[in-house]
């Protein structure tokens, strides 16, 4: 996929391409990247899924919205949405970062979301940023259930489990890569049960098992 | 001052009155309050500043301009800006909470401030909240000097008057008000020499000691 063709697929064609060629470049490319429009993609992002979320549930306090919103936009989530739209073919890395797999990191990955973002908001104003991180986090936002979305994805699977009187997930470290200061851990998930094996990357075992239990909650919702 | 007067200061004609006059109604007045609106606006907010940022410091950081943000967009700054638009005249507050001040407290007068803010961008969209952030707010972004941005009002203070070979400022608690677990302090910061005498506000000791230092910088600097 070109350049132009991802534009399109997140929804925003860019008057000024350079935005967003910037907001794919990595400080460890050169001294031309991503990291201030990143702050401002930042901002964008939680304005803009605030508003969302102040609108669809009339009825939550702020600190139930506040809550929401932090399930929604973290580097979890965001690195989440990178992969599904294919964010890390788009990057540009520094040789070092790609031959160490940054490329597949999550805060790599989250921190050109919103970068591609507040490019959008400086390309062509607020409502246009806001269509994009419909685009991108839509489908996280409708999927909100406010009843559970304090939980987090291994408890969300392990109830889900228990309420079908199944057996337990079991999660395996596969594989780390990177230097001891920058891991990256891959998780499997494994419910027999369901014949579902997921697999989760973090930069810690934690992150890395929630990821793979997240993935591995949706499948079972599927089932 | 009626309410029509106050949203013409700050710079927006409301074409929902209702927003406005929600914004400016404490939880202590009853169900139909500003948090979830104050919620709204703090992200609002934090957008636009992240934006005038961005452009005026073409050079800084992002970590930089994260560190000028957090010093135009907190409490204490807020507060500042509820006072000088006069905020507390217009607050709707709970019988308990005129009675015990609660129209000079910084934190009621900070989150009227972001509620009254999230009201104009739920009114007329972004660019009508930015113009009014740019109204509350001008004046403390046009000031901002990035060399001392980092330093709090109290060293700034006292490194202006040793630059200057002058004693160093002195601090009293003149009158606390509230009950135990929420009160607030006020405190005078006196500078002989400039013939200085500054009254600070705060919901602690050194709050109120910033507060009043950084009025006291302010006349120190015009003198």
């Amino acid at each position: 996929m070109d350049i132009e063709a991802f534009a399109l697929s997140i929804g925003h064609r860019y008057a000024r391409p350079e935005l967003l060629r910037r907001a794919l470049t990595h400080r460890s490319h050169g001294a031309s990247n991503n990291e201030r429009v990143e702050f401002l993609g930042d901002s964008v992002v939680n304005c803009a899924v605030a508003l969302e979320l102040y609108h669809k549930f009339p009825d939550l306090t702020e600190g139930e919205l506040s809550r929401l919103r932090a399930n929604l936009v973290n580097q979890q989530s965001l690195a989440s949405v990178a992969r599904r739209f294919d964010f890390g073919a788009q990057l540009l890395l520094g040789e070092g970062e790609v031959k160490s797999g940054g490329a597949r990191r999550p805060s790599i990955l989250a921190d050109a979301v919103e970068a591609v973002i507040g490019a959008v908001f400086l390309d062509a104003g607020f409502e246009a940023a806001r269509r994009v991180v419909r685009t991108l986090l839509g489908d996280a936002i409708d999927a909100i259930d406010p009843a559970s979305s304090g939980k987090d994805p291994k408890t969300l699977l392990q109830e889900h489990l228990q309420g079908r009187r199944m057996a337990l997930p079991q999660y395996a470290v596969v594989a780390t890569r990177g230097e001891a200061h920058e891991q990256l851990f891959e998780v499997e998930c494994v419910v027999p049960e369901l014949n579902i094996r997921s697999l989760g990357a973090g930069t810690s075992r934690r992150s890395a098992e929630q990821e793979a239990a997240r993935q591995a909650y949706e499948l079972a919702l599927g089932n």
